[in-house]
């Protein structure tokens, strides 16, 4: 039975009013949770209170977070509840992921924390070791983070609890996920556009989420925003995001019991008719999910005052409620508090949780905390993947034939799609057509459950390209889809990858935590693919002109990230494909969208992306000798401007020695020691040489390539090209020389490294700057590139007298 | 008259309507600016079209934007109407920034595109060079860039425009900012919170934004999901978030102009209602601000089709709603679409907008293109700065006493705040107290229009300290006021910078490209002061640990950047008064919070920060000679490391030459050719020598220093020890040691590049090893540092013997 209220929440009363012993369960189950909280951020020893409290018991640096933590606890208790009642399979996200001893001590009481880890027994020594550890040198984070059970989001960075648990249930169509928005992180961006993705679930395909804003009422030293805003205008807003918002406020357990669980069996209730009125062929449309508030203050059953200040309900219950626990003062506070839980009840003579406890919680995959799918890596069924060489663009020449990358790979990834419907979904903030990926959607529609209209393209409520122009909310749904097993990608325009760079981290943090967590099985990697890139973003102009996100990818742990910048269409096919078949990586796929030459036949492109970086045989005039000049490339128009280069120095200078190096793989330019995909300094230098000058036309900030290159024996006579902050709205081509990335700045490098190989050097170097004075004029009086550089190609050359790359 | 309509949407009904000429005046307004926005797009000559139109008046390269176009310019001419008749000080901030044609052709009919460039005169010469410049190498750019006249939002990146439009309103009351909120950016979650900032505004104090959500229902390629959604839901999420919403919806221009003009009349009439009420002494509580919606066709007035294909109300309009102009067809469909607009009436024979549209538009400084506010520079009166060696810490000793330095720096930042009280603000996503600012809090108090409790601290309608949980609202409100004019402070976890890494790339963008443009003079710098820093993120652990916000600032243009790392409190004093002097740059300042060693006297301090890198005499054990080996710090914690080395090694081998240099400005490490706080070659090997071992202890990620120091003569004896990616939650010590930056390892260091100069060199080395293996063991049972790390402190000396630094 629902109740709608005056201020716009609906209220539940529950027909079968839950029984005193359920309750009097709950709040059990409850106090044993607050008590191993308050025992984690305290104690290192006496954890039973079986003697008294002396300073010594009490850990001497105090750290963690204890004002959300009852609430949660309260949350988790009911939860347990309820999956039990009703077999669901349900995970558990909590946004203020600093309540960490709340699911520790969870997941302590439901006996998952001492299957993993043994050492943490379910007696009193186990009970002893949990409580020291906690936020301990050696031991365990303050946060919900890789390390706790049942956990997929750590909540170290505020504001996508929603989207990690939306992109947790797309494809899951049995699990609910109950995902707590602090009220805190509500005031984020992220947060605050997160709840939209109710317009992108479809209730026959994909699980529920159940949030639940708690209105816990302060932050770390300010109220918060939704918790001072009248009660009317909050049910409006809530109800604006499309939900049906229940509301449950108090502080008095017992009221507080009995109106949490009438809302949550109403909420679940109403979850089960959504969906089955959906899945029984009835209606998808986007109904009105519920949600709940709950409003309970913070530092619940914590000391009301310390020291005459209020704690309890008040910012300084945020973190410790007293610094000075050893003190007799505050131990008498800490003593009292804990003993308050009446710790005898709740554990056995050993320690362990009482029989009532261990039977209220569900059992085996049942537990949040064991709940499979909080756990990823086991679930992962590798990609159905098509053999991408079937999707070649044929090179008869290199260099020759142009085509548009991206909309070869869309081909491919139409196909990986088709193969893989329930377990592959492609994210974007709108820019998937924009971004040539539009093949996709001959094999699936975009995800769209609000009103569509009859000219709409492509829109559908099972739709699995997901788009909504929020960088943030693609980045947080595949990163939940990836955390539960699944796999993804995300394309974006390369400048606005940096709306997620501090995502990135965290999932970068993630990655590198759980390789050190044997329970922790590898997950399908986060695939980013950064078209729409700096060099062809002439037409939007500066602010959209930004390849900086490799170099903040790179300041993580070299375990977990790679780096690729495909030059053409075949390489971008075997590297899309070599990324979509790993695992616990975060892989950066750079490649233009633009007709450009296409240099590799597949045959040749598999061979150069295996090795990751390559001389190109058929550029090289060096003939296999010793070079005069290295020139290297990394990125598609560096790529072909550097071979550009090449063709105007081969005509100029037919004696010079050349040799091209393309990379594909950005890492492989590393060290061996410092990243598995390095290089041996021996490999690197039968490369490069040690004493030969190297040209480098980079697609980034140049002083990336000087940073990976750094320990090289060569790396003095490395010259970088790259980009230097320089643009605006443009043609392509004079984005290139505001650089100096273009064909003549690069061929002029290589004059001035080499003058005294080359005939007329002085002359020569002044023809080119003449010719480049030219373009500029033509470009300012036409507003496009000359004929002479939008049709540059390679050389055409008789295929008989062409050799395979090596 | 408002009435109130079933959906919750009000509307207004004029109790004077607008007469036909008014309207006809409007509309006049209207279509000259869709003709000149569309002429920009597509023509390089005839721009009267006073021949037939042919190919070769037409651009060889269409880039622009046409959708959003037609609403942003209907908007500026009703906006223009109540200008001039409530004679009105107002802005206009267009979200969809990417409308860029629109200000320009408003600019040129208000006559100041043609004052701030002459070249682009007011006659059909003018009109040519208008058209030709736009989206074309050497001209500009698409968006509403720096280079439009009226612009403080390029909007090149979405999500901002209400934060900065709220930025820009907090201090100028007699402000209105129309701010056009796009329905694709508000799907980002920046906009998504930027809603919020009515619980932010002092309708006293502040000016009021009036924010118009543009249903434009299409963004690139799909529809929006404001558009879609059922409008009473729309209507509830807007009342959820706090406003009054208006709805203005169709495609017929004349029930357009007449809903649109009685709608703006009733919101401008609400707020002066709202400003008197609270401005004569009554509630200064937050009202229901009032907003609009305005639905209207994407590329509205443009063709309804092209080859069959829906272009109008699609997203086939959202760019150049054809490609193919050249050719007959699609130059019959423009020129037959351009003619529609009547420019024979809207311009003169010089080519001059005719007498009717000059007399619409407001003169003056009331021209929204010349509004003062929308070039902040020229209004920019310096801050008022009491002396901060005012606010010194004593210190007698180098590195004895001990003091938080943020929260000195408090005390400062408290009497900036007192003496300019109209034009500083300080801006933090909850942390101001965390990071030791609240001394502040005795001058004002943190700004709060929401309901308020008795027990609540230091919240207040008229406060100064702005304090919300989102980091992009802090930094959108921060770049609005500093982008009028204003002054003011971002302090910010140091891990959390990263979440604004892409709105400050926007900002420092903005600050380059403005300094190329003479009209824009330079405005307060953006200050960050990064505390809570990686650091002393010990007790939040790893998600929380990330230097990295200075490697992504220093990739932007040397001539905006500049990053310190004041050692001590007396250095950060000196930094942050130069930071608040400066002008035209992102300041980045990193400094802890945590009670750590004092270095230098307020005099020293001075003289070390003027030079920004200097040698620390009384730290050295070279006597002025040439050193054995150069120990180098920069930031706190690195610079506490290198002195307690120094310590341990000067025990260890007397006879030991170390120089120690600190480095306050990071720049300082650069070429004097690179960065214009650069050292000569000269400077830096005095300083460094070309041929010395230096260990070198940063803060971040180690080789951002060898990128600094790369052309350095001595760069191959630089080792540089930093954050390695390396953290949880543990001690302040442990940290360090897990990432080798510790006293122990740099001292290992320095044994290992000289160990030829040190009498038993392995066995000190060894001593040094099991020292950290004691010291290991101690946090591991203890939770907490040795005491004898904990309390280190530098050496006191005799006072007679100390000299001053050099």
């Amino acid at each position: 039975m629902t109740d709608a209220r005056e201020d716009g929440f609906a209220t539940a009363v529950r027909e079968q009013p839950p029984t005193d012993a359920e309750l009097a369960d709950i709040d059990m189950w409850w106090r044993a949770a607050n008590y191993l909280s308050v025992g984690q951020i305290f104690l290192m020893d006496n954890p039973l209170l079986r003697e008294p409290l002396r300073p010594e018991h009490i850990k001497p640096r105090l750290l963690g977070h204890w004002g959300t933590t009852p609430g949660l606890n309260f949350i988790y208790a009911h939860l347990n509840r309820v999956i039990a009642a009703r077999d669901l399979d349900m995970i558990y996200i909590m946004g203020p992921g600093h309540g960490g001893p709340g699911p520790v001590a969870a997941a302590w009481l439901e006996g998952t924390y001492s299957e993993v880890y043994p050492e943490i027994s379910q007696d009193a020594i186990g009970m002893r070791r949990l409580f020291t550890q906690f936020s301990f040198p050696g031991g365990i984070p303050s946060h919900v983070a890789p390390e706790t059970p049942g956990s997929i989001h750590e909540g170290g960075e505020l504001g996508y609890s929603l989207s990690h648990a939306h992109g947790a249930a797309f494809d899951n169509p049995d699990l609910i996920v109950a995902a707590v928005v602090g009220d805190g992180e509500a005031e984020t961006g992220p947060l605050a556009t997160g709840w939209h993705a109710t317009k992108f679930v479809d209730p026959r395909r994909d699980g529920a989420v159940l949030p639940i804003l708690h209105l816990n009422g302060y932050k770390i030293a300010n109220p918060t925003v939704l918790a001072r805003i009248d009660r009317d205008e909050l049910a409006q807003l809530l109800r604006g995001y499309g939900y049906l918002p229940y509301l449950v406020e108090g502080a008095e357990p017992e009221q507080m019991h009995r109106g949490f669980a009438a809302t949550l069996d109403r909420c679940l209730q109403e979850i089960a008719d959504i969906q089955r009125r959906a899945r029984s062929g009835g209606d998808a449309t986007r109904p009105r999910w519920p949600m709940i508030v709950l409003a309970s203050p913070k530092g619940w059953t914590g000391p009301a005052e310390v020291d005459g200040l209020k704690v309890e309900n008040y910012w300084r219950a945020h973190q410790v409620p007293f610094a000075d626990a050893r003190s007799e003062a505050h131990r008498t506070v800490l003593e009292h508090w804990m003993r308050g839980y009446r710790p005898e009840e709740l554990f056995d003579a050993a320690g362990a949780p009482v029989a009532r406890i261990r039977d209220l919680h569900p059992a085996g995959d049942r537990r949040m905390s064991a709940n499979p799918h909080a756990n990823g890596g086991p679930l992962v069924r590798g990609l159905d993947l098509p053999d991408f060489r079937d999707y070649a663009t044929p090179v008869d020449q290199p260099g020759v034939a142009m085509a548009e990358s991206t909309r070869i790979l869309g081909g491919f990834l139409r196909d990986v799609m088709a193969a893989n419907m329930t377990t592959f979904r492609m994210f974007s903030p709108d820019e998937n057509n924009s971004n040539r990926l539009d093949a996709v959607l001959q094999t699936t529609d975009r995800t769209w459950n609000a009103p569509t209209l009859p000219t709409d393209d492509h829109l559908a409520i099972d739709g699995r390209v997901m788009e909504i122009l929020s960088e943030h909310t693609c980045q947080g749904w595949l990163e939940g889809y990836l955390l539960t097993g699944r796999h993804g990608l995300f394309s974006c325009y390369e400048a606005f990858a940096h709306i997620v760079d501090s995502m990135f981290n965290q999932h970068a943090k993630w990655l590198r935590t759980t390789n050190r967590i044997p329970w922790r099985r590898p997950i399908p990697s986060l695939n980013y693919l950064l078209t729409s890139h700096v060099w062809r973003q002439d037409h939007n102009g500066f602010s959209h002109q930004d390849p900086g996100f490799i170099d903040h990818v790179v300041n993580k742990k070299s375990e977990v990230i790679r780096v690729y910048l495909p030059p053409d269409a075949n390489t971008l096919l075997s590297v899309a494909d070599h990324c979509l078949r790993s695992r616990q990586y975060v892989n950066v796929i750079v490649a233009g969208k633009q007709p450009q030459p296409q240099y590799l036949s597949m045959e040749d492109a598999i061979v150069h992306c295996t090795k990751g970086i390559g001389r190109w045989e058929w550029a090289c005039t060096d003939a296999g000798a010793h070079p005069d000049v290295v020139m290297a490339c990394a990125g598609d128009v560096p790529t072909m401007e550097t071979l550009a280069a090449v063709d105007l120095l081969g005509n100029l200078f037919p004696d010079l020695r050349i040799r091209v190096i393309n990379v594909v793989d950005l890492m492989r330019l590393q060290d061996d020691r410092d990243h598995p995909h390095g290089l041996s300094d021996r490999a690197f230098d039968t490369l490069f040489t040690a004493d030969t000058p190297v040209v480098f036309a980079y697609h980034g900030y140049p002083w990336l390539i000087h940073r990976l290159t750094y320990h090289r024996a060569g790396h003095d006579n490395f010259h970088v090209r790259g980009y230097l902050e320089e643009g605006t709205t443009t043609t392509p081509f004079d984005m290139c020389v505001r650089n100096r990335i273009d064909r003549y700045h690069l061929a002029i490098d290589v004059i001035d490294r080499v003058p005294h190989l080359l005939p007329a050097a002085a002359h020569t170097r002044e023809h080119l700057q003449n010719k480049l004075i030219q373009h500029h004029g033509y470009i300012r009086e036409h507003g496009e590139d000359p004929p002479e550089i939008a049709e540059w190609h390679w050389p055409e050359t008789p295929s008989s007298t062409r050799t395979s790359q090596s």
